[in-house]
């Protein structure tokens, strides 16, 4: 799981339908001092992430599993948002 | 998810036999600014995206349903583009 | 498998159920001299892990396998730790 | 999937029993100019392709499902050629 | 696949159960002209494997099918030794 920020969102019309209706937020994966580290990517947010806030990004079948709308066998989906993050201890 | 803006296309004649009759995108993933970020790969379009144009990436399983075409159990694509970016709010 | 000091932790309320009960631990990959090498992440800890020590990282679905709670098919981790390293010989 | 030239070969004799038989090809991928991108690897060539060809590479189960020869379920290839690019038109 | 160099080992005592009794090497990712490229992981020796060896390593899923092991469901490895590489031809 990679710790980010959320800096934005994007709009999509044309897309795959198991992208319907999902958030779709730009994130800055971060480190725990908030430095930027991997290159910026499209997570589809599940816990209601605002701009501005830390998250928790998952990847792969576990941004499927995350995907608490209806559970389609066909969600492409491959980074969620799962968490958001309180405070860093480090 | 990446963002990535679409910059070709190969052409392969001899290839898997599942790779037959999709449009093999060359793309570039860049950032909400634009500025290029990860290496270059080749995406299966599913949404009809052309060159010059702003696009969602998804990898491994995710890409693999994507394909809206005959649904092959032997699907070998691990890239495709599910979806043209209108606008990036950051 | 990726070798890391355990550095730290991270505090989530609002999160995917699966993480709920989860010890969320940040962790910074390194070489077999200590040296850091790839970018901090969060990892799930499954062995006691405590800050300062080293540890064994795995991703995907690795990494939910190595989930001893409640077995939940929607588990949403993708990096837990597996192993506290007690020496490196290199 | 990326771009990568085919740049030589490796043998291997003592080896997981799912390879025996399978080109392993050294591939070094690629962008659309022909520049190095990513670190070298290893790819199980399906196409027929020769040294110094331009080719297509999958990763993870993609991989595995191009295996044309015995479908074994004990498969470990994780990444394989997959396609001979004829032309890069961007 | 990735070519390395084996370097070393961990010796880890308290770790997931599907870890006991496997070799765990530490393993530098090479190209053919034996230069480091990635960064250090752990792998799991599945082809007897010594320090100094040059060897071919699988991530992921096919990590987990190269476990000559006593076949476990919840096989944690992401990274296994699947190849002892006698020559490069590049």
């Amino acid at each position: 799981m990679y710790m980010a920020k959320v800096i934005g969102s994007v709009v999509s019309t044309q897309k795959d339908k198991s992208l319907v209706g999902r958030k779709l937020m730009i994130v800055q994966p971060i480190d725990a001092e908030g430095k930027s580290t991997r290159s910026q990517e499209v997570a589809a947010d599940t816990v209601g992430a605002g701009v501005g806030e830390f998250v928790l990004l998952v990847h792969g079948a576990g941004a499927r599993k995350a995907n608490v709308g209806e559970r389609t066998q066909r969600d492409v989906v491959d980074c969620a948002i799962v968490g958001i993050i309180d405070t860093f201890d480090s």
